[in-house]
This record gives C-alpha cells, sequence and structure tokens, in this order.
C-alpha cells in the first residue's frame, strides 16, 4: 500500500549500509528514535522532508537522492486514497 | 529559523506560479486544505515527502525538483534544534 515509504525506506537502508552505519548508528546521529529507524527503513513510516535531510546529512548525500524515482499516476493513487 | 521549509515553500510557490494555478487550485487538487497550503508555501509547516510527490504530481515536476540545494552544516543546525 504504501508504496513510497517502502521505496524510500529501502533507498536509506541501502545508503546507510553502503556507508557501513548500523541502524542505531544513523537514529542515533539522526537524533531519532531506534525503533522508529526501523520503521522508516520497513516503509512504515510517512517521514517529514526535514527528516530526510537530517537522514541524508548523516549519509553525507543528497536528499534527492534518496527520492525514489516518480511513481506512475495509478500507484500514486494507491498511496494517496482520498 | 525554519530555512528549509521556507526555501521549499517558495520553490512550491514559484512552480505553481509557472504553471499559472492559483494556491486555491493546487490546494484542491493535492486534496489540501486551502489555508494548509498557503502555510506550506509560507514555510510554516514541515511536509512529509508523500505530500511533496502528491504536490509534484500536480506541479507536472519531479519531487526532486522542488527540493532546495542541500544547506551548508551550520544552517541544518539552526534548523534542527535538539
Amino acid at each position: 500500500m504504501h508504496k513510497l515509504a517502502k521505496a524510500l525506506g529501502e533507498k536509506i537502508r541501502v545508503k546507510r549500509k553502503a556507508k557501513g552505519l548500523s541502524q542505531d548508528a544513523l537514529a542515533l546521529s539522526c537524533k531519532v528514535d531506534r525503533s522508529y529507524m526501523g520503521r522508516i527503513e520497513r516503509g512504515e513510516v510517512n517521514i517529514t522532508v526535514e527528516k530526510l535531510y537530517r537522514i541524508a546529512n548523516t549519509l553525507e548525500c543528497e536528499p534527492k537522492s534518496l527520492l525514489p524515482e516518480t511513481l506512475h499516476l495509478h500507484e500514486l493513487a494507491s498511496d494517496f486514497p482520498d
């Protein structure tokens, strides 16, 4: 259901592992609760743009590099129910 | 104080005007409250990535094109108080 959050979380996870950081270390650096960071990576929560910037800052990458490709309209529709 | 939200809101406003859309029309299309869209453009609220995608979808642009350039660390620090 939450394709966007899942795709974003997966990108964060991949980048974090590429940096050799543990989930706990990333959470600590971003001042995010450990369990919440797990939920972010599993795509269970819809993070704010501010949090995206904090995470990108810790991962030393551009925030936009963590954004999934634009989903097709029908996928957006399923992500964004009325 | 909220440089990130302000920069993001300004980018949304510029893109919206370039598309010839009113704030109300954008709000309606994104299923966002009119007054909330005003707050977004003024940088008074910190939107979610999901909302960023909805707005970009209506503005027919890539979500990442609406993201401000990565702020310098000291600017991030002022944006993200402990």
